[in-house]
């Protein structure tokens, strides 16, 4: 398993910046956004990392598939988007219930139907799972902390993740581990070993307590908050994973500090308190 | 099943006046809190109930297991007081990481070991439920949303609170099915029809959101936010239970309403989203 940076870590560097960031750390890869491929444009990102020798571990995201619209549309520029980084997986954030909008008030268009949005969730996933994998590109469904279940994913358990994972062929369809997300789950490590090589992306970042206003910047450098790392990562090696260890915080002030200092920290509590 | 009014609900009345309050708005149950029963008085406060002739439909609460101390004398004396106001059940939020405190910084004594936590917490258990089954008290063990993993309950989920109850009589251990703190468990109606008879508790209040910065005060009054309580209630219909329905919010506007415009309120929106 090798250390990779998830760009999001790094917020205020594009592409380029990332890229440059990486090799000038040592680091063989690189998790990118779309929004950031998008500003650097495709080709120049695909041209960026190839000529840089890195891997694509992840590009995030896709997902958003239970409020209809021009969701699947967009899932599939994704997946192809994907393809032309080769990146390893495209991670999808599912969407959480139709109508509710992240940190926004509810109005009366919020549904309350958790069973209907996950059906849908299903549903669309039945649609991209072939076009991903006629092109190569591995879908990685990222279960959230229930705490995002509102808004941003009603799948809410690694568990509830391979439930619909495993009705795809293994190159189709995977799952993100996210200490973040899942620490807390009593039934996590039975289901690490579940998974198996359906884990398509080990996430790393510390869930810091109390969590500030914003929950969703909740995530701190490794060593910062509650979570005991070595025992989940060495469930995902014995699962048989092998792939890259993508750090993704989203934090106020790690994105207000210089990256260069991020990343040279992230570098030195991946060695201490993650690997075991 | 009925309606119980929680008394932290109102919680500006003592128990006199919520038992005067639940007589008023006719309803036949009473959630009490150990805090207010002690600044009542615990004869004082048995009187109460038994001339107003309320059921007690719980005490919270017992638990904080995690941390050592004097908890399990604690809840011994928990014990006896459930016994004294002959409570459904003795509430159970079983404790966090040792050494993390609700709403505080994490300092250097603050634990990581989740598994260790989750430990004491059966070991606690073996202690109290015997000392509980000797004087007819049922502990009703609490699964809490995983957000608050941290610093109150490492009881996460009702499947892992039913994997501890089941070592035990089921008059002795039972489980609480909170909406609030299961709504988003893909497991959820599985793990309600496995509880069965385990069901000590039923307690409804809605899931705000955006939650508020200090998530404890995010449970809302029903209707007020995401949960579709309808099917809940259902599945704890079908799985046999037939105890009280007790309405506990913490949220700060509810706590500065006029007390019985909040019971009105209550009784309105039970009939109208919580009852199938």
């Amino acid at each position: 398993m090798n250390l990779s940076l998830n760009q999001w870590t790094t917020r205020r560097w594009s592409v380029a910046e990332a890229v440059d960031g990486c090799v000038r750390h040592g680091l063989e890869a690189i998790g990118l956004w779309r929004q950031n491929v998008a500003d650097q444009g495709l080709a120049e990102s695909v041209k960026l990392v190839r000529d840089a020798g890195l891997r694509v571990s992840s590009l995030c995201r896709g997902g958003f598939l239970t409020s209809g619209g021009d969701a699947l549309d967009d899932n599939r520029r994704a997946i192809d988007e994907a393809a032309e980084l080769e990146a390893a997986c495209l991670v999808m954030v599912v969407g959480g219930l139709p109508g509710v909008q992240p940190g926004e008030p509810l109005t009366a268009g919020a549904s309350r139907d958790l069973a209907g949005a996950r059906e849908r969730v299903a549903e669309a996933l039945a649609e991209l799972a072939p076009y991903a994998g006629e092109r190569g590109v591995k879908l990685a469904l990222e279960p959230l902390h229930p705490i995002y279940c509102p808004d941003r994913a009603v799948l809410s358990t690694l568990g509830q993740a391979l439930d619909l994972a495993e009705q795809y062929p293994v190159e189709q369809v995977g799952v993100v581990v996210d200490t973040f997300h899942v620490w807390w789950d009593p039934r996590v490590f039975e289901d690490i070993a579940r998974a198996g090589r359906r884990i398509a992306s080990y996430q790393v970042c510390d869930y810091l307590h109390p969590l500030p206003e914003d929950v969703l910047l909740g995530r701190g450098m490794m060593g910062d908050g509650v979570i005991d790392f070595k025992p989940i990562t060495r469930a995902v090696q014995a699962a048989g994973y092998s792939g890259d260890v993508e750090v993704e915080i989203f934090n106020a002030d790690v994105w207000a500090a210089d990256p260069d200092e991020v990343v040279a920290t992230m570098k030195a509590r991946y060695e201490d308190v993650v690997l075991p």
